[in-house]
């Protein structure tokens, strides 16, 4: 059986993982008969916003890991303890917690740092041959770690994210919802998810898509 | 276009609505061509679990409705906002905040009480004729309201659950993960969900099967 990890950034849209790319790549890893692992850096969230009014709960912080968690039903490991050498691929969903918490592109763009666990985690499996995926908005962080090497991504058709994975020295690919982008000499996929959406269903046939590439690559 | 109401209970399953059965709740609605439109009581959580440590987390407190917005990407409806006119049917997927937050059955059995918004929602869909579905552990709140008309429901095998559920007047009915029982006299559907599992695609066989089911019945 094969085995792949799934990096979450907390649990939400706006402060957090997509809750429903994460349900989505849970369900089609389970449904092609691998096992998903999940993972998540033990470290504060950027910020905590209310998902009812989109305001920033002041005061409030909240814990990636432990909010992550909720998604993974308990079964969650810190990101800190991931070995390539256990795991076939690895799969980032989206969500701002992709641009907030695992990195700053939602801050700085183009300027952006990636969080050390996470560019640990993603550059240990390429170097081991193991394919990784990114969903949404998370390709920035692909764009900033693989720029350099000319890594073909896609966010959708965004023009302003567009120019940035540019800037960063990643090629932007326009796709749509259900379609991936496959950057074979570098061994990642990616879908644009609900950077597109607009629905769960056009998600999900871009997720589905992404995890089978992803399983034919392991 | 059928419009569904999905009442959620929080996000997380120990304490809110379990992620993993809600998202398949909309996953499914939409692959049908049905409207899912998103609900929840605007009261607070009985109290917050950590996930990773399964601890309760003292001196915190959140909001069922503000956490259940985190499922829906924001596209959510106070419960008592609700009119059965103008949707088709209703689905209260499960999680341990439909025995915390909807009801009381995780601290008093069948002694339990439901909350009014919730209790209201429910009559107020049945006494229009319109089909009403629970996941996991929230047919203990249809055995609570309908227990005097003998309706038929599962919530697995869990031998102290169906017990409970009889205690209160229903019939339970022991059931595999991918099945449903339909109380046709009632227009009740429930499924076992992660109250069986153990795995995700286990689980979205049987809510697929209610999701199917209540639709035919709309």
């Amino acid at each position: 059986m094969k085995k792949i990890g799934v990096i979450l950034s907390g649990c939400g849209v706006y402060d957090g993982a997509e809750i429903q790319e994460a349900v989505l790549t849970l369900l089609y890893l389970d449904l092609a008969g691998a096992q998903a692992l999940c993972f998540a850096p033990n470290v504060e969230q950027h910020h905590v916003i209310n998902h009812l009014t989109g305001n920033v709960s002041d005061n409030e912080t909240r814990n990636v890991l432990v909010e992550s968690a909720r998604i993974a039903r308990g079964q969650i490991t810190d990101l800190k303890e991931i070995d390539s050498f256990d795991l076939d691929g690895l799969i980032l969903p989206g969500g701002f917690g992709a641009a907030k918490n695992l990195c700053d592109y939602a801050f700085k763009g183009p300027d952006c740092e990636v969080i050390p666990e996470v560019a640990q985690a993603i550059n240990s499996f390429l170097l081991a041959g193991k394919p990784v995926g990114f969903m949404c908005i998370a390709p920035v962080i692909a764009a900033k770690l693989l720029g350099g090497e000319g890594v073909e991504l896609t966010i959708g058709n965004e023009a302003g994210t567009g120019a940035d994975i540019e800037a960063m020295g990643a090629v932007h690919l326009d796709t749509p919802v259900e379609g991936i982008v496959v950057s074979s000499r570098n061994n990642i996929i990616s879908t644009p998810a609900y950077m597109l959406g607009p629905s769960i269903r056009d998600v999900a046939k871009g997720i589905e898509a992404l995890v089978r590439e992803l399983l034919e690559r392991c």
